[in-house]
């Protein structure tokens, strides 16, 4: 089955950020697209990669678009609040259902991120440029496949702990930085019947997303994160007579 | 330390259903405040134990209370929505910064552990006063210290699986229900600086919190719950000058 | 890429007993190994399933042998002692390395799965033909997928918990029994860069694995558990000079 | 009730290597015994803390001692393997029984431990006295209490991922080192009855057992392992008859 991917980018640093602009003319989300339609061609995987802006985010994160997205990447940062509140509770509620969802960088701080977590989802900053090292930490994994240890980031901005998440369902990366610092940068959770996967790499000051090892991580992440091929509903709420699943409903609990 | 401790309850069905009311008189909570001054005393843990309604909900459950409160237990269930939403963002403040919640029953779909848990909290449920046997299936849980394998319930509401919470950081207690369902009814949670243990025994119609082995579990609960002493406060976020952790300020960062 | 199979067969009930030759004339193995066979097939998965058998041990767990399996089951009972310990260390060292492994029921005492849990795995256990519901607990596990909730096995051995596993990293079915007794019955581990399902249904003296839907779980977990693409080696003891991970080393030291 | 800590010491290293008796000319277990001997002390817990070492591991570690042992420390490197296949199974029947276990630095080769973890513990090392720096990576574990964020230790060896453990039950530090590379330096295992706190920082040739904060650390794990007040005994294999659990002997099936 063709796995839908949509990339939801904020796009504001693009228009404003002249240094944002040189590294990515045509937006982050356009690097990240065209990343994911090549990679995953080339893995043999059948998939529609498009784009959803926070301008047109009313039609495209829709009901109807968010019904046919099996795995939404999400970066955003200067205007998470222009997010509206029931667009990102329509994401937190297809993650539910089992959409797959792939925060990136700082995306721990967007709307469905923090409510799927339930936490403050803070953590330390320092934008001076520093070599952050992705160091494995999961030897079976999917979502390391086919990465060096450590993935060398030549100049990014640092997250450190602590990162004030639950702790992981598992746990993939962790970075160092020049600094010192340490972070918990590629994170699973499940959901509901999804899947979320938190990657941090990426500042849009610097050209991370063009990096082929990166890449490699997105593409693994979409798609471990994509469905398993349940119905699309959340776990529900039942009044169960005795002996229910006796009968040909049982099935449809899960 | 004195461990202070605020019993939530909703205290509705006690005015309203005659057999609650024959089972509980003065309130579940009056039970559940008593049992613990009971059992910490005779666990020699220096203790107070408050009591506070949704009838006085704006002071029992004030900023100037929470922040004196060490854990709160949560009884609810027809009145969830009336607890205003600045309280329930209140109280998952506390947790963030230290404060242990015990969310009990019916409360799993209570506004506070809904949003730290990130799901909807859905389960199967069926009111037939069938028999609960809570399994211990953790060899060296301190919430499962002196109680029973299993606990047996004689009558209760079945809740059954799929319980929709993230995976617990630790699971405690597995039920099973005489009509064949299953449930993981004591589930450990870290939330930013808080623990929270949900435990699913409870029900309202029947006197479940009178029963010597659920106060046992309850007593272990709040134990448990207490923060550690750190300054009640979240994880932060902060902009991080390079070599900060190398001054005085380091310990202020946690 | 091929996946390679072997489903080994303690084979000795079946040559003892009358009862299990009348379920199982050529053994469960034979009757795992097709199931394995048809399911793959019609999942679009190419597979080659071999049969390892206790009798033959030497030759179908060999160095060699073992090398080229990505996946192994592992039914046994009576003759675990049987097993010589190289064979199980083997079987441990490649697990360390990559391959997958799925203890079946009494494999619970097998000597691979104890040496890789570190734990007793004891449980309760009582054969009198009860009815099993194993119900799924993971809303988003590939191995659930396209089971009903439940799957009920009319007849089987209760095992009961405790049981003395470590806490899986990722929990998938939870079972209940006619008498009353609960058991972790699908769980999920890593260790090393392999994978491991233990999952519990299936006595010698009842069908189970002639039906449909346990043979499902199999056929999941068989995919779940396969290698990732990296080297088939453990992971290293390396003594790694400063800036090792500057140079093209990196890559092999995962 | 008194808290009875065994803190083995391999002393080796101590013996052989001057610089190693310049910075312990007692032990490191010396350092260690009486750390936990003040810290204790000062946080109100009643304590006895004895030495074990592999001079006299026969007696030190005897079944009558182990029985009377509630927490065991461990040191050793160069001489694992001289610790006698017997001792090592009887530690790890200990831990099955509920004995803390606390394994420090090296020791992630020490027999007790792999034998408990089921991996190969290997890991990446460089003996150039880098500085580490242990961060908290839990908000509200009790093993982190009172520590600076993060631990400086000035000089020490550097251990680096992948560690290969099974994903701890919970993370507590994750450390830093000047040269770059990260590692999970505080780890918390449940297994059977008993904890296990594995914490790296300690190479012999350096003074980290005599810096207060790791001193801190060691005192936190201990009262963390402590067994619960259970029987000292395993999960039981038991063949439970029906409707057992309604009778008296519940208790003891855990």
């Amino acid at each position: 089955m063709t796995l839908r991917i949509a990339v939801f980018g904020e796009n504001r640093h693009e228009k404003v950020d002249q240094r944002v602009q040189e590294i990515y003319p045509e937006g982050m989300h356009t690097v990240i697209a065209e990343a994911l339609r090549r990679l995953l061609a080339a893995d043999g995987v059948e998939a529609e990669v498009r784009i959803a802006l926070l301008d047109d985010i009313e039609e495209s994160l829709s009901e109807e678009a968010l019904a046919e997205t099996d795995v939404l990447t999400w970066w955003g940062h200067m205007a998470h609040d222009d997010v509206p509140d029931e667009i990102a509770d329509r994401v937190v509620r297809r993650v539910h259902e089992g959409m797959g969802l792939v925060p990136l960088h700082s995306a721990h701080y967007s709307k469905p991120f923090t409510r799927l977590m339930g936490t403050t989802c803070n953590l330390l900053w320092r934008n001076e440029g520093e070599e952050e090292r992705v160091w494995t930490v999961n030897g079976s994994h999917p979502i390391a496949r086919g990465v060096p240890h450590p993935i060398i980031v030549p100049e990014q901005e640092m997250y450190g702990e602590m990162f004030d998440i639950p702790a992981p369902d598992e746990l993939v990366f962790v970075s160092s930085f020049a600094g010192g610092e340490v972070f918990r940068s590629g994170a699973a959770f499940r959901r509901g019947k999804g899947k979320i996967f938190y990657f941090s790499p990426g500042d849009q000051e610097y050209p991370v997303y063009h990096q082929a090892e990166i890449q490699r991580v997105l593409a693994n992440a979409v798609q471990w994160a994509r469905p398993e091929d349940r119905p699309a509903q959340p776990v529900r709420i039942a009044n169960a007579q005795r002996d229910w699943f006796r009968g040909e409903e049982s099935v449809r609990a899960i």
